[in-house]
C-alpha cells in the first residue's frame, strides 16, 4: 500500500490540505495518508524528511501560504529550497503547492485559488504515483494550477 | 527522558532563551534542557549540529536577532538556509525564532515582540514534541507568533 | 547501452523534450531513452533524481519553461539549484534547458527558440556522453544554444 | 592538545590572521595554530574542509575582506553559504570574520576595524573551544564584533 | 604524480583554458592534466565531481564567461555554489575563474583580462597543490588576479 504525505501549516489563512485530502480520495483509492502540521513554510522540509523517515511516505504535498512582505518571499525561498534539497536526498517527489498571499485580492479569492490549487496538485500527486508517465500527454500543454491554463504556443 | 536544546546569541538585544526556557518549563514537564549561546546566527547552524550530535536532542529552538541593514537580511538568509540543511540532514526539527530588529519601532516594541514570539514558539515545541498531530486543529488558521493572529479567510 | 533521460513540465508552453529526443536519434544510436513528465520546474530535480537511482541514466536532460514574473525567475532558481545539487551527488551531467517566457515576444518566437535550444542541447548530450572531449574544439567559441552563436572575442 | 585552524585570503587588504593569532596566544595557551591562505573568500570553504579533514582542527577561523560591488556581495554570500555547509557537514564551528570594504571610509578605519574584529572573534573561538556555555552571560546583550557594542533592547 | 584539472565552456568568448594550461606547464613539472569543455558555466560543477570522481584530480581549475544580463548573473551565482559545494564534498579546491562579459569594455580588453585572470590563477593552483602554505607571504596584500593589486590598507 502507497504511503501518501500531506504537511501544511497554522500560518496559512486556508486549510489547503482538507481539500488536498479530500481530493486524493475521490481520485484514486488504496492508499494510506498520514497528515501533519507544522507552523509556517521553514518548517516544512523537516517534517518532509521525517515524514519520509518514520512513515514509509512514497509522495508528499507541502502546502503553504507565504506572506506578500519581501521577508516572506524570502522564507518561500528557503522553503523551497529545503524542500528540493529533500527529494534529492530521499529519491522521491514532494509537491510543493505555495500560494501567496498577495496572489488573490479578496479573502474570497484567495479561499478559491488556494482550494483549487491545492486540488489539482493533489490530481498530480496521482498521477506520479501510479502513473509516473501519464502526465507526458500533457507536456508543453501550458498548464497552470490554481489558474485557468495558459496553453501551449500557437505560432 | 526528551531533550531540547534552545541556543541564541550574544548579537541579540533581547534574551529571548530565559523566556522560551521558562515558557517550555511551564508548558510540561520531564524534558532536559540543553542551552547553548554564539556569537551571531550564522553560528546558529553549526551549534544545533553539535547539539544534535553530542547532546542527543529532539528538537532545538534557535533564536536570534538579525540586523536591519541588507547584509543583515542577507546573513539572516544564510542563516536559515543552514538550520533548514541542519533539520533535513538530521531529520530533527529546529524552530527558528528570529525577530528582525526593523520589525518594531522602539526599544519596548522589540522586546515585547521577542519574548512574546519566543514564548509562543516555545509552545510549538512543546506540541510538536509531545502531540505532533495537535497543530492540525490549527491548520489554515492565520496564526502569527509574536503578533496577533490574522485568522482564516473569510469569504 | 547508454541510458538517456528526457524530462519535462506540463508547465511549459512547447513540447521541447519530443524535438530533443527527436534530435537525439538524429545524432546517434545504440542508446536507450527514458522520459518522464512533472508539473514544473521545481519538480525537476526528483525527477532527475529518481532517473538516476532507478533507470541507471547515464546523462539527463531537463526541459523547462519558467515564467515572467519575479516569482517565476525565483522558481527557475530554485530549480537550478536543485539541478546542480543532484548532478554533484551523483557525479552525472544533467544538461538544463530552460526557455523563459521573456525571452521571446511572439508564441511563434517562442517555439522557434524553444525547439532550437532543446535541438542543440541534444546534440551536447550526444558529445558529452560520447565523445566527452570533444566539445574542447569550440573551448572560448561563444556558442549560444537556441540563438546564433556570439562569436570569440576579435580583438 | 585543541588543534585551532586559521584561514585568510590574498585578497584582503588586511592581515588579520596575524592579529587573530596573536589575540589567540594571549587569551589561551596548549593549542596548535594551523594556517592556511587562499587566494579568495570562495576558496575558504575547501580550505575550511581540507583542515577539517587533514590537520584535526577543533574550530576554525575564517577571515576574508569582500570587496564593494554587487560581485562582491554575491561572493561573499556564496563564501557564507559555504562555510556554513562546511559546519553542518563537519559538526564543527567555523567562526566567519568577515569585513567588507564598504564598512569604513579610509585605510586607517579599514584596518582598525578588521584588526578589532579579527581580535574580538579570536576570544569568541577561545570561548567556544574551552568553555562553550561562557557566551550565555552575554545573550541577548547586543554584542558587536569590531564596533562598539549596541547593549542590550531598554524599554 | 599530481593530476590539475581544467575545465571550460564553449560558451566563453576566450579560449583561457589553453592559457592557464600554459602558464601551469611554464610555472611547474611532473603533474598530469586533465581538460574538459561543457557548454556553459552551470555545467561545470557536474564537470569537476566528474575528474574527481574519475581522473583522480587533486585540484581543478574552473573557467567561465558568465554574460552580462541579470539572468546571467544568476547562472553564475548558481554555477559558484555548486563548485563550493562539489569542493566541500570532495575536500579539495577547485579555483574558479569567472570572467564576466561587463568587466571589459571591448573585446580586446576582455581578451587580456581572461587571459591574465587564467594565467594568474593558474600559478595560484601551482601553489595551494606544490606550497599550500606559501600564500601566507602575501595574506592581507590586497591581491587582484586580471587587475592591478590594490594592495594592503595603508593607514
Amino acid at each position: 500500500m502507497q504511503h501518501i504525505g500531506v504537511v501544511d501549516t497554522t500560518f496559512s489563512r486556508v486549510d489547503m490540505a482538507t481539500a488536498a485530502i479530500d481530493e486524493l480520495k475521490a481520485s484514486h483509492t488504496g492508499f494510506k495518508i498520514i497528515r501533519r502540521t507544522v507552523p509556517g513554510i521553514k518548517d516544512l522540509p523537516a517534517a518532509c524528511k521525517i515524514l519520509f523517515d518514520t512513515e514509509q511516505c512514497d509522495i508528499i504535498m507541502a502546502l503553504g501560504m507565504p506572506g506578500a512582505q519581501p521577508i516572506d518571499k524570502q522564507c518561500a525561498h528557503e522553503a523551497s529550497l529545503g524542500l528540493i534539497l529533500t527529494q534529492v536526498l530521499v529519491g522521491k517527489h514532494i509537491i510543493e503547492v505555495f500560494v501567496h498571499l498577495d496572489e488573490a485580492a479578496t479573502d474570497k479569492d484567495l479561499q478559491k485559488l488556494a482550494l483549487t490549487r491545492a486540488r489539482e496538485h493533489a490530481r498530480n500527486v496521482i498521477a506520479l504515483l501510479y502513473s509516473p508517465q501519464s502526465l507526458t500527454r500533457h507536456a508543453g500543454a501550458g498548464l497552470r494550477e490554481g489558474f485557468e491554463d495558459v496553453g501551449p504556443a500557437r505560432p
